[in-house]
């Protein structure tokens, strides 16, 4: 059974954003792997630390049923990756159930899967959403198809019930 | 219906086991109410900030389930207050959930609420559990009765879906 849930980070990722989901992923009975552009322990913007136990190279993407992305500013780091770049464009084109929340919209900007969606991001890179293509809604989650979009870090209790549900749902189609 | 779960806190509590029950309690439906023995902002381990809305008088007991008590340095705190320690024995008294995870078990200790109750902890603070009458179990989480207690961060996933399905309960039994 596909059981496994991507969690993608770099440094100065906004703490709960990526927190949240690390433990609420294991809580719903999903695995959780975080990737980064390198192994090793990268530090949330007010420095929890959280290690990236693989690389988008590592991935088997077979077994994954959906990816999460936090915000901060960790995802502009990650943008300068192709390789991380290229697991975001790689998924959406799979199917599979895509999570972005705050500055984590970034990511889904550079792998160009916005064209026509309906997403939402928090208000400081609504223009760049915009241009990507995307249909901007101010709320607490927007969901279209299997893109999931939240704000900040008070949508994430709704941003991650929604998640958890279409993931779980994911895992039981596969 | 009796819908409020309080969340204890004081500074330098442990970022996540303060925040992932802060928006979990949320995603489960229940409201959060955060009390420390001052109103205003409190800051994790690591800065995170939380900000406690009421103080222990403050607090409508009749309309609480259950009350969760992070770690960290913060139960050191919260100890020397005794309005926050008699919310605690209240709390039992009344047979509410109560949920203490790491250091957050000093508060039990303080509220003399451990004699004959099976319990777990943060290993630095075993010793003071056994004395305060605990029987010690080094397990992920240990129930007993309406108390639930876990042992550190990686505890979270467990502690929480215990706790929310015990607090989900207690509200539908009010």
């Amino acid at each position: 059974m596909k059981n496994k849930v991507l969690l993608l980070i770099e440094r100065e990722f906004e703490d709960m954003e990526a927190m949240y989901p690390f433990y609420r992923i294991q809580e719903a009975g999903l695995d959780v792997e975080v990737v980064g552009p390198s192994r090793g322990i990268f530090h949330g913007k007010y420095g929890y630390p959280l290690k990236a136990t693989s690389t988008p190279s590592e991935c088997k993407i077979d077994e994954v049923v959906g990816i999460i992305i936090p915000g901060g500013h960790a995802p502009d780091y990650m943008r300068r990756y192709p390789e991380m770049v290229a697991l975001v464009k790689d998924a959406t084109a799979k199917g599979l159930t895509i999570g972005a929340i705050c500055h984590g919209a970034q990511m889904l900007i550079e792998a160009d899967v916005l064209r026509g969606k309906r997403a939402t991001c928090y208000m400081a890179i609504k223009t760049d959403l915009i241009n990507a293509g995307a249909s901007y809604e101010d709320s607490e989650v927007v969901v279209d198809g299997n893109l999931v979009t939240s704000r900040f870090p008070a949508d994430l209790p709704v941003f991650m019930s929604t998640l958890v549900g279409m993931l779980k749902e994911m895992q039981v189609a596969a």
